[in-house]
């Protein structure tokens, strides 16, 4: 039995096609729409379904299902996705999962949280197998999280539980994207990091930051051209990041002071793009705030990098 | 069928003596021994246990057990109190329950931390009932709080969960007792409340806070002397107490974004004593840093006041 996994992002649409061991047996990718509404997106959708099915020898036909992690949160009592505010004509609920269901001709089309997801496949066959309690963090253009406790994801009381990113760490601090002030996503998510790398650079301050994205052809900072400029030894992406880790540091271990797990997974464009050396540093700026002593917490860089949310949107199919 | 519940303060000993329906049926109150060691903790336990019996007119060899709550943590495989390092001769660990049980000649003693016994009595008794998940924050000398998940008291991986004061709100900020910066409780726990008040009056600030200590005989800085500064306008009572709710309402507010629960329950000696309205200007600061409608989330002061210890205590041979 093979089920589709997509993992709905800003920028890409990841597709992966699993056996029934969860095994990854095909995959795709195309891109986002910028344009077209869900109508478009779902044309993507199709498209890399599709392309996987074929890249795993498998007829769309006979895919058991399709999990689908995206941006937003699914209403329980509808199934609609709302609140995916990045995505094309997205703004008002869209019924995600029957419009796939009719364009692919599956009948299964499950959807979920793309933070849930990504960690659910973390848990469940990555560098989060065998903690019953686990914090996961993901650091991308913003900072996004989720809790496994008791070896059960931790939904919340209203399906709101993860928001590590918007965890106060500097009262009265820096604007976030997300409009509140001195929020970790304010110094730690790529939004932000590139804004402030944008002010400074505008404002004088030397920088490799901008040269490097051009010639990378990016339209955004992406954690290719941070890792680049760190690399390069570039002090205003050396300063940021520092920064970001003392946030992602002071914010994640008032987690751990919280909840108290087990472990704590690293992952996200940031974390997989500066991998190791990344989450050994922000596992040393834990440290300071940290109520537990260090070694009884398990700080790990995730498994899964970029395929964790396509991974964990095919393991919707198996709750 | 009656238990006795005790709650072992830093300053008071607060016996109850409850019914099978949970109803306080007597009480009593002594005072901690500043020395003496664990023996003269016993013996002030065993006064006030007596006395709590006496008033509800129960035999102490009637009482079906003890339920006792402590400041540090129990060790679940050697019954063994640890880390209570604020009572006379608790550095190490010691083992009260069963010293406890010798003393007043009753079989059955339990003892558990004092935050989550309270956490259990208004749960269970007051003004967190009916909730499913719950944040409790007691604001006392110190900020502890614990989490009911699911309906269930989140004890954590490590029996270390609900350390919602020792959550950064301000990186780099104040230094707290803990030793840590930046920890909410650097900004609203009373020993640190204090500890800036004199601060401010020794550099020469004005403020009536010393006086109103003296005039009420306190040893430290109590809720009460808080309260009667506030009430007199007293300007640096209320910039620290201001403070103090600003730094509330960013932890609690980020601990909701990240657990996302029902309601927030407000309780302690500063919760008790500054009471509805300072409950509600808690709600209010946390409102800028909250990720959900503030009207989603219930914020509400605790109501068994003094006595949530000791109650809970009582509970906890219910389990």
């Amino acid at each position: 039995m093979h089920t589709a996994g997509v993992d709905l992002g800003g920028t890409k649409v990841q597709g992966v096609v699993v056996d029934h061991d969860g095994k990854r047996v095909g995959e795709a990718r195309g891109k986002t729409p910028v344009s077209g509404g869900p109508e478009a997106v779902v044309a993507e959708i199709t498209t890399v379904v599709k392309a996987a099915a074929k890249d795993a020898k498998v007829a769309v036909g006979k895919l058991a299902g399709i999990g689908i992690g995206s941006p937003g949160r699914v209403d329980p009592d509808t199934g609609d996705l709302f609140g995916a505010a990045n995505l094309p004509g997205f703004r008002d609920p869209v019924p995600l999962g029957s419009m796939v269901a009719d364009a692919v001709g599956v009948k299964r089309v499950v959807v979920g949280n793309d933070v849930v997801v990504a960690t659910l496949a973390e848990h469940r066959l990555g560098a989060g197998r065998g903690f019953d309690d686990l914090l996961t963090v993901f650091a991308g253009s913003g900072v996004g999280g989720a809790l496994v406790l008791g070896g059960e994801l931790r939904a919340g009381s209203h399906w709101a539980a993860g928001e590590i990113g918007h965890m106060v760490v500097v009262e009265g601090g820096e604007l976030c994207p997300c409009g509140r002030r001195g929020c970790m996503e304010a110094y730690a998510g790529r939004v932000a990091l590139e804004r402030a790398a944008r002010a400074a650079a505008a404002a004088g301050r030397p920088t490799e930051l901008l040269a490097i994205q051009e010639r990378q052809g990016r339209p955004r900072m992406s954690s290719g051209v941070w890792k680049a400029a760190l690399d390069a030894g570039d002090p205003l992406a050396h300063e940021l990041i520092d920064r970001a880790i003392e946030a992602l540091g002071a914010a994640i271990a008032s987690a751990v002071n919280l909840v108290d797990v087990q472990a704590v997974l690293i992952g996200g464009g940031m974390g997989d793009k500066l991998g190791e050396p990344f989450v050994r540093r922000v596992e040393t700026a834990m440290i300071p705030h940290l109520f537990l002593p260090p070694s009884q917490v398990e700080v790990r860089l995730g498994e899964l990098g970029d395929y964790a949310g396509a991974m964990g949107a095919a393991l919707l199919l198996r709750r």
